[in-house]
């Protein structure tokens, strides 16, 4: 009875600056009733979203960390449990979209930059897919949709392909595909659903909007829109048991590939 | 003003025997508001289908073919204009949904196995396609989605993976991949969504329940539903432009792969 | 004993004009003391290369065919055997060379160049590695590679990925690599060993050396070598039981990919 | 001239027990006439290795590491330029055959397990794979085969494909095939070869052996020989630039993938 009334909660680890697919997805899964955990390194953006979504009506908490280790992160899981406790939350879903871009010829390339690409786009991934997994163990399955919870990795083009510039992305992405295929198969048969998305194209952040124009900005054919990748992610949190996916590419209509 | 108000028209080819993922296709897309062009060999099957939504409120014609030949398939999309004229109708959606199993060893293979597999999981797909890219090409954009039209494909676990016992199937679904993968690349730019589903499972049609037992037949986690599959179809056409997808793996949560 | 000192013969399908693929592995074979079997349409060219490799020392006979039909191809291989009768001879070798090469927009695409595709990429592939499996089961295991005899497939970029203008020509390359690929795990366990290449770039064919330049056609940076390919089929058909491959990439050192 | 009479230098790091890929690369290599470059964690083995080759006629030098970390590497590759100079030598080859196992569930896997697995068969690669391709971009190119050098990376079943249990594992080996392949496209326009194998199988090593019994290392058809993959190696190096490989996969016979 308790699980029917539950309050879904997702945790989203990753917010860039706060405009791209983590922002994104929090906000509407907020509209979508879920309550929000927020897990990104440094307060300032943990603040301005969950301040945000706090003052559009929805429910967002902080959990700022300040740096990707195992440590932080678990810590930060600890915390999320804390704030949300059963019966009246479930955590239902959780989304890794933290990645460390690094693109340089291989000769530019530093050890440091191959140590933060593995470090934030793999061994945190690990780190916060445990926190994920074990919080979904011992969830009900909500219906109708039969899971226990829904993790996501957002991936890249450089997460199935790697290029000239791309060497250390890459490593750190294919890393990042590996474990949620790996996750796939070992949880699923306890119903836990485990994707991964494949972004392959540029997505309108700000960033990326400082870099290209506004004609390129209001182009929904030529870049990604944030809120549609996550509306992507709602659609792969809603898919039955029955008929679920791992991989999911996602490219704008005009995207040379 | 006249697209605003146009009906949409969803064109399926491929009905099997009206227990699977084209007919639930049809059905969901009629509760969906669609119009329904329903393909198939043989008039029962395509007969059957289309009473079963008519009588429910829906809107289906027929369009039942000896063969899956060019001149056939031709046929059958000069009889869907002719039955869905613009400005009335705008054709918004089209599924192939054929194919041909063979699952044997391979020299019980004959070569008219070979033959069925490659016309009618690859031939008729190419012939399919053009009648629905050329349907697509004079559409204006669908708002908000910013498409002419989505052309989907099924695939199946045979499309990406080829195996013992399944030479013939898997030379016939590897065919129908890489057009569907052709057709995505050449026509994203004018907005024209391809899409492949990759079905990694047995689907809970008839006949596969008439091969397992009731237990399989009601246990979400280890067969298809086709209405799961035919959801997900639902979700590909509603993607905007600025984050589609090419390909969808779909399997139940308990599958091994 | 007999087995020790038969000669070994190798199977080609698909010539060409006489300046790739098919007939470098041709006349490399006979240099490694191979007798060989030639099959392509036309007999102009199956004379052209037989009588090359007759006139170098070597021993090839000539099996010209009207179709690469099923009754075509299995006729091939009843002369085949006839003319290399065991105990004298054992073949050892197949290789698919043949293919169909349409590169069009997709609305340009004819039916008839998918049928042509279909027929001579996949179709024909069948009835060719029927013939080569029923050759080789009947085999002892040659020494020291443990092997009964290896078909390899001649596949292309467009064997694992379509793209704009490709649709037709890798519809039917995707399809050969199913087969080569279902057929290597159902026979490797008879020591039958099937390969397939991946020839990701343009060969120096007279046909390619007329649409270049005197400076591409002489560069081994920028397009393959045919002879390079031959020597990459000795090695695989050298490779032993232990540690055999499935698929091999070939690029020239500058290719962009 | 003194390029031609320079002695060729294979460097190979990583030998584990002695037994398995990495001293047969070595051993085969100076049975081909280089010069062997050996680096491994402890002395022990290198010692070992390095005396058999020693004694057996052939030219092997030490240069035993603490630990698989960048400094430690590229010390390694520092005294590896002082033992063989320019133009007495010529450093040719470099494989990578590192690597660190670790097959457990998910949940047993410790963050200790991870940045192993990151450390040894990811960063150490970025670490090894910058020496040699500097020690390589002032070759000359070596005739027939027009390259300035080749750099080899070992990888697995795990490269390819996650599984239950090798979560860990397969991240390390993803990221390495994909540092492979984009230097593979980063440095073949500058004559330097990049490839990486998928040993998918088991491999005759003691370790294996121990494992098994007696009837299995004995039977080629189902394991790998590493003097198998050793001859690979060299026919990946032996390929001239107009048709090189960047993927080769190896299995035994009688391997079910």
């Amino acid at each position: 009875m308790a699980a029917q009334v539950a309050k879904r909660v997702i945790v989203v680890a990753g917010l860039g600056n706060g405009t791209g697919t983590g922002a994104s997805t929090a906000r509407v899964f907020a509209k979508q009733g879920y309550s929000v955990a927020l897990i990104a390194r440094g307060s300032d953006i943990v603040d301005k979203i969950a301040q945000e979504i706090n003052t559009g009506g929805g429910h967002a908490e902080r959990f700022p960390i300040a740096s990707y280790s195992h440590d932080d992160i678990t810590s930060a899981w600890s915390a999320i449990h804390a704030k949300f406790p059963k019966p009246e939350y479930t955590i239902r879903v959780a989304l890794f979209n933290a990645g460390h871009g690094v693109w340089k010829k291989f000769l530019d390339i530093t050890p440091q930059d191959v140590q933060d690409c593995l470090q934030t786009s793999v061994a945190a991934a690990f780190s916060f897919a445990r926190g994920a997994i074990l919080a979904f163990k011992d969830n009900d399955l909500e219906l109708p949709n039969g899971k226990r919870g829904t993790l996501i990795f957002t991936g890249a083009t450089a997460s199935a392909r790697g290029n000239v510039t791309t060497s250390a992305f890459a490593a750190g992405k294919f890393g990042l595909r590996a474990l949620s295929q790996s996750l796939a198969k070992e949880f699923g048969k306890e119903n836990i659903h485990v994707a991964h998305s494949i972004i392959d194209g540029a997505i309108a952040t700000q960033r990326q909007k400082d870099i290209h124009d506004a004609e390129w900005a209001a182009n929904d054919d030529v870049r990604l829109s944030p809120d549609s990748i996550a509306h992507s992610y709602v659609y792969l949190v809603n898919q039955d048991r029955s008929a679920w996916t791992w991989e999911l590419d996602l490219r704008p209509a005009h995207e040379k590939w």
